[in-house]
């Protein structure tokens, strides 16, 4: 089968690589479509996040829907009978132990065990053929596409990262970031009832897209703001009447929007930490903080999202489609991954259709 | 002016009473709409609800929306200032102490200490004019209509039930009972984004209602079901693949919902309890609940929910409207009762436009 | 092997068996004391617990320690090798899937696929040796007896107990029933801080045990009361001034204990369900527990208390030992069960000593 | 009556003051004791907390007990008559509004219009006589001395933070910084049953009394750990088998003690965040607190402690009497207050008799 290896910095490389062979409670999967995250292109450019190091090649890719190709020999997991051949399916790309107290726990996203797809040293999806477990597979239903069943990814950290938040209807909400996590956090705020959700993002044709990108037939964005135009957690407090709100996403990254969730959060609010900042630093005023008594949430991938995602997409609450901007087959993957980093206009996520 | 007093069962009279005046804190209210709640028709039937008897002639009613006429003496709190002649507003109908541990402790609805509007000895609002703090007055926006404004109690206590269900977007639902409440509760879940919501109602009219009736641009109920043709419960496990819903809403206040609540919410799910039995007893089989690890959460009334209820019906969410099948003057009091005591077909809320 | 099963009422036999061998994760157990329980009490006197029954022979038994005899081919599982032969473990009885939904969701007691030792058709360890994974044992820290490890069971039981109702240090506490469990969940209420602990019994000799019984060096019950006196709800609710207390725990099974729970709850108070009800119907008075806002969970089994049960027993938090009142070895089995079926004075928990 | 004003840096002046007249639902306070907390410190040396500025003339002090001198008139609180001239009550020092969200949500202590005894410009309680609201005060029972009473205030503080901590029976816990409010955090956490508890501090004298203040007749500090010897937060994972603990409390205000609580909690863990920092900032690497999952709570005074705080005294449970180190009559202030600036050996808390 063709795979695309990360040989070194912006060095992919398209190879001929023997498929794998599924063993007791897996399935070979023909890999459909692999959107291309921010984490890959992180490893594209740098060759590592944080402590992890991308020392020997690599297949990068985690984002994915699949066909089921073969099953593995039976096994005491049911679930490999209930996928048949043929059968579309996302696949939830982290492999948890199932057995440390965090798994036992029921939060297998922190399982330190875990084999997650592309994270050096296991290979990820850009590649004809994987192998995974059965029970990381979810059928898709009739309706959707690949590129549909691989955004799942993504939408289950924006779940997730709502789920942290305990957002009751009718809340506020401010997401300081528009890429496609803190786009599909609008959404999932907007389909979960939020009252009025605002949108800061310094790119124009970002705020654009999320006035214009709608969950239950209201765009996500309220109000789209620009940093680089005025203090917006001021803003944002100004047009909540000097009370800010419930829940803030910080979904950006940046060295000052950690500082500005808590800014932007009400009294009792709460402040879910997404964005993966460069320096891997966080600081912000604790007087801030402690005055108003916010509860601070760092969000670590997701878990128990994929089954609600796909009924958010089915029910037409949540289309991740609009995100898939930029569709690319295996062999043009390195344009995918410098259109991704050249931060053009237009671009959300570029997706690798591999068949 | 004039006010509608219950003398004894089925006996309302239209009287003159003299205007209140209101004191430190208080406004003046010109009664704009009173929906006839189903609390109400109890007491016109058999003058008391358990232990609340109606002993004295009372004035009935709580669900309504009020123009402010005039203004008491400024008070210690600010929001006196905050309401303006002339302005229509929703009333929130209980006045609690603020004082007690449950007030303290953010449970205005559970406070010992309550005055509620039309809850023996305390007078409620079928009258033209009524005093009320300001502090439960919320000006409503541009577009609200009397009825909405009185049915935003009615959505309160719904937003309050799917508050205490910690419902998660994508989740699944029952709602047992689609009366008014029922309705409501179905259309918050969906307007939080619930995956898919089972109605159940014994009353033909009310599940056509509930399959045509919308949030977020989605029926409120994905299926509707009648008791009197199958055991719902187990039609609705069926209906889940054997797993049952995340949330139950028992809402009908017969002697075996909230038995089948415990009977299709899945394994670690949640029963909220929001109906009223007639016998004042709750059975349940215990086996049922233990094995399935679950919470019982019964509702009484709401608290925290008008900011979102009015934002709920501004952007659209919950269109409230279409509850509000009746409408009478004051005069025509009489009527409204008899017709909601009726259970006719096409009856959800009567509302009395006083003026 | 010696075993010991039950062929029908009151029909124990002692057998010879061969002793099973371990799978891979698996260790073999030399079973050192087994608690006969309320629960094994139930299928010797009535050869089912509601939709339990005993229609083959049958080995009870699941309250357990045991010396580790030997080990079962290296596996997945890392923790084979941290037990060594000849140690002393504590075993918990429930081998959950790993697999479901609820265990994934970090409920293993929950499980619906639970193999769970002595409830049939699963053979428990009235036995001289048995297999169990290994990670379902905890090794035991000097100074543990045999009695004390089949003790972490119950106690685990009431640390989940305590856990569900989010009990905050200064707190006061009803226990509703001074068998075994409620002892142990008041003396686990005790080491968590409760302020003031309310016991009602109706059996004279548990009441002055539960007056004697120490944890973190206070009686475990400050008061204890006798439900044939007097108006025990009535009366404790006068105690605390009127107010009631924030958690009541329910350890009777009794037919009036779960309203009797309602009724000393505080207003926003929790009713923890821990007795099994004869007749497996549970009424409560509606109003009563929607007027005070109460959360009413039914408990079922324990999950992640090894841990901290071998912490609290360690430090002389809690101490099980006084418990343990009478101790047979296993030929003598048959006395045991009748002693503990018999309600005798001075009777807490019957230990068997298998070796 | 006499008073002690803060004049500017290091300036106390003793001067007579008319002793204040209560109110309706106020009473007259004759203080007893009153604590010299570390923010009384602050202002005096630098006349400042971040944007709390002492401008004119200040009496600081609200850490306090009072013996009931005079009740004002009859108030709709039915409290004023619940109090007796010449009983002695603790006094909780923030007067909340009680009509902003955050305190009818039931968060006073986040009430942005509180007026805060000793807070700048309203006047505190290093004077004879207070006048406070009569729902403040809570009588001592019989044995509790007027230091006792003025020391229930940091306990509270120490209640709250275990409160946010959802802290369960046998769980593990560290405390960073041994001073009075560390301290008393390690006896609630101990009162409360944590399993273990490791404490450390940069104070050797502050460490051996940790390791011998007892609370449920257990050390509060199983291991005290001394930061200038080793990376404690590394030492605290190796004494925990590598796992961390279940709740870290940061009460130090050091530069790298939030950091540090990071590193100590488990996956899944608690920081709770109660020092403050000189600077204001609060720095943490992004990537330790995301891949734990943790929950981040700053600490912001207290709510809803006192009751359970007189309990926890009452018992024995903790004992907050040591931790009163130094007696001073009102005219030696100043002393007490440099004793306290100096950090010299064996100072916890300095307490202000007045009477």
């Amino acid at each position: 089968m063709r795979v695309s290896r990360l040989y070194g910095i912006r060095d992919l490389r398209l190879e001929e690589s023997p498929p794998p062979t599924p063993g007791p409670g897996e399935v070979l999967l023909r890999v459909a479509a692999v959107g291309v995250c921010g984490s890959d292109v992180h490893y594209y450019l740098e060759g590592r996040i944080g402590d992890a190091v991308v020392s020997e090649p690599l297949i990068l890719g985690h984002e994915f829907s699949a066909q089921v190709a073969d099953l593995g020999p039976r096994a005491h997991s049911g679930r490999v009978d209930g996928l048949e051949i043929g059968q579309l399916v996302a696949v939830e790309p982290g492999i948890s132990c199932g057995r440390c107290e965090p798994c036992r726990h029921g939060h297998p996203n922190l399982c330190p065990d875990v084999r997650y797809c592309g994270t050096p040293p296991i290979d990820g999806v850009f590649a004809e053929y994987a192998v995974m477990p059965a029970a990381n597979c979810y059928p898709l239903p009739q309706g959707f596409g690949p590129a549909e069943g691989a955004l799942l990814e993504p939408l289950g950290i924006a779940i997730h990262s709502v789920d942290l938040a305990h957002l009751k209807v009718g809340q506020t909400v401010a997401v300081l970031g528009a890429g496609p996590i803190g786009l599909l956090i609008a959404a999932v705020a907007r389909a979960a009832g939020a009252g009025e959700i605002f949108v800061t993002e310094p790119l124009a044709h970002r705020r654009q897209f999320a006035l214009g990108y709608t969950a239950n037939g209201l765009a996500v964005a309220d109000v789209a703001l620009d940093p680089g135009d005025s203090d917006v957690a001021a803003e944002i407090v100004r047009l909540t009447g000097g009370r800010g709100v419930d829940v803030a996403f910080e979904a950006a990254g940046a060295a000052d929007t950690p500082q500005q969730a808590v800014d932007v959060a009400c009294i009792g609010g709460k402040v879910i930490l997404v964005g993966i900042p460069s320096d891997d630093r966080m600081t912000i005023k604790a007087s801030a903080a402690r005055h108003k008594g916010l509860v601070l949430k760092p969000v670590f991938r997701m878990k128990h999202t994929y089954s609600r995602a796909i009924r958010l997409v089915q029910t037409g609450m949540v289309d991740v489609k609009p995100l898939a901007t930029h569709l690319f087959p295996l062999e043009r993957i390195g344009e995918a991954f410098e259109l991704v980093a050249g931060h053009e206009d237009g671009v959300l996520r570029a997706v690798i259709q591999v068949f």
